[in-house]
């Protein structure tokens, strides 16, 4: 079997230590994989002036400094905005983009254009309470985002999350074309249980059929699989990445 | 594991004694377990005077009777009306609502609002004909509703169903605000095989989005899951049901 | 277990040799399956000339060859259209259509009717290059109908695959009555990874609802989940096709 080098990005109240435990299991299977935490979820970070373009630039130099190439670049939720970002920056580092019930956005959008108003009207007030960073209340996470935890798992893994930058979800991307145009290969892995979006404005296939031709992974389990089924997850995901 | 109270509510066409095979494996968990026949499905029931408002006051003397608290109260199919009704008329016995490809309808809309037309002009005409009692056509019964049993099980299924009062279908459900304003927590079981709902007018996410904010859990199985396959339907309650 | 007769009927771009993995399951089942391939996609046939009738008509004439009776006549994909026009052919020979990821026309619409326009637009162009015949670039075969396979099962999978004539997406079909009018039983699987359809204008419920009352039965994998996992494909197709 090919091994290869994935570089997986989190999401929104994420690092890269909450995808650990699926990155063990891509590296059991011979894999390379890098797990950076994106400009703005770093402890001590600036979550009031932190953006989209810091994010994607501090994903750059990640790549850069550790000199990856043929990189397949996942990312989650949040992550897609990211990922897409970088796309256009590095290309020449890249060998696909895998993305998991994630963001896609078109030139000029920002996260919060993709999300139900009722979203971006909580986020509204909490960032502004909370000097610009915003978090998820518990049950909405609890309900919506790890729906397929018990609760001391779903409990023990609100308290991972970290305030997270609101300027990411309102800066518009910088795309040269819509990732359909974007020439290298996609993939998008679909969570069967995840209803972090309602499904009637939901990933898939309103999201994922912005890239162009691209490859559909479904896996099990909610948005939240990291924590609830890694090995699930880590399997989609080398399902996805794979030439 | 925290152990809880389950009280199972039928669909239409049956009684609680289908749902034994699940609450076995619910109870082999800890739990306590309930499957209350509804009124208009007992013997000897007046199946031609029942009416909605009948069924889910039997259902709300079913748990003053044995006092129960803390209920994950579940409602399968035409359970779902009931259930509603039931949040409404005892809430402080209810600890969660738990819908199992069930009818979520807002104040004033009866079963029949919720299906397709050619569903409610077959019920019209078979009603008529039995004196306000409905039954389902096995051809429908064997290829929409348990699609996923061979002949022989689904013909033994079929044998244990009992005439439905018409009336349940057609009154209009009394509710003091819409499912998403009540303040229970609510979750939403789909069986991927359920094609008892065409899917283009289906239960998710077409009624399940009425609830507001719920916990979305996936089962497999059909509609008559119950009879098919009970482990599963079970561990998906419980999934859906716990705190 | 009843035993019974299926004859499965390849898409486009195969032969019946494709499905043998797929039969040998279910002969271990007790069944007896033939696979034969269509008029259009043996060794030596006139890909400029074949059309849709002389498929059906081929199928038609395999059916009477074997003087089979009570057939569970499977189609896949292209099959669905060639199946259509032999349940108006032989109903008689028939007991159970069923169809796995396949198109269900309406009297007198083609193939290409029910196809994205850019599909379409490929198929011409390729189509005009090569007398007739048309080819599946690898890029589409590799992500959106073989997307569960590993780089090398999908390169010799599509090493097998033969041009296909095609003037039959072009020939309108010839139908006595809309196959919801059919009064044979009718069955439909879906395996929830095929991408070969946007799912925006997809197998499922798009086509599948226009056969009317009908049985649905999901299945893992992708369009071509008959060369990576014919275990889970002759499961659902026995599921599909027992009465």
């Amino acid at each position: 079997m090919a091994t290869n080098t994935y570089v997986l990005v989190h999401g929104a109240w994420h690092t890269g230590a909450e995808l650990d435990a699926t990155a063990e299991r891509l590296r059991a299977r011979g894999h390379t994989v890098h797990c950076p935490t994106l400009a703005g979820n770093r402890p001590g970070d600036d979550r009031a002036r932190t953006g989209l373009e810091d994010a994607a630039r501090s994903l750059v130099d990640d790549l850069e400094q550790h000199q990856l190439q043929q990189v397949r670049l996942v990312g989650h939720s949040y992550g897609g905005m990211v990922i897409s970002r970088t796309a256009d920056l590095c290309p020449q580092r890249l060998a696909r983009l895998v993305y998991v019930n994630a963001f896609v956005p078109q030139p000029g959008e920002c996260l919060n254009d993709l999300v139900p108003p009722h979203y971006t009207a909580l986020f509204d007030g909490v960032a502004a309470a909370n000097g610009g960073a915003v978090m998820l209340p518990f049950p909405i996470w609890r309900e919506a985002f790890i729906n397929d935890a018990d609760g001391a798992l779903a409990q023990q893994a609100f308290d991972r999350l970290n305030p997270h930058p609101y300027k990411t979800f309102q800066d518009p991307i910088t795309l040269s074309q819509p990732m359909a145009a974007c020439p290298l290969p996609k993939s998008y892995v679909n969570c069967r249980m995840d209803s972090a979006l309602p499904q009637s404005l939901g990933w898939h296939p309103r999201l994922s059929e912005r890239l162009g031709l691209f490859r559909y992974i479904e896996c099990s389990g909610s948005h939240e699989v990291w924590f609830t089924d890694p090995a699930a997850i880590a399997a989609a995901i080398e399902q996805a990445g794979r030439d």
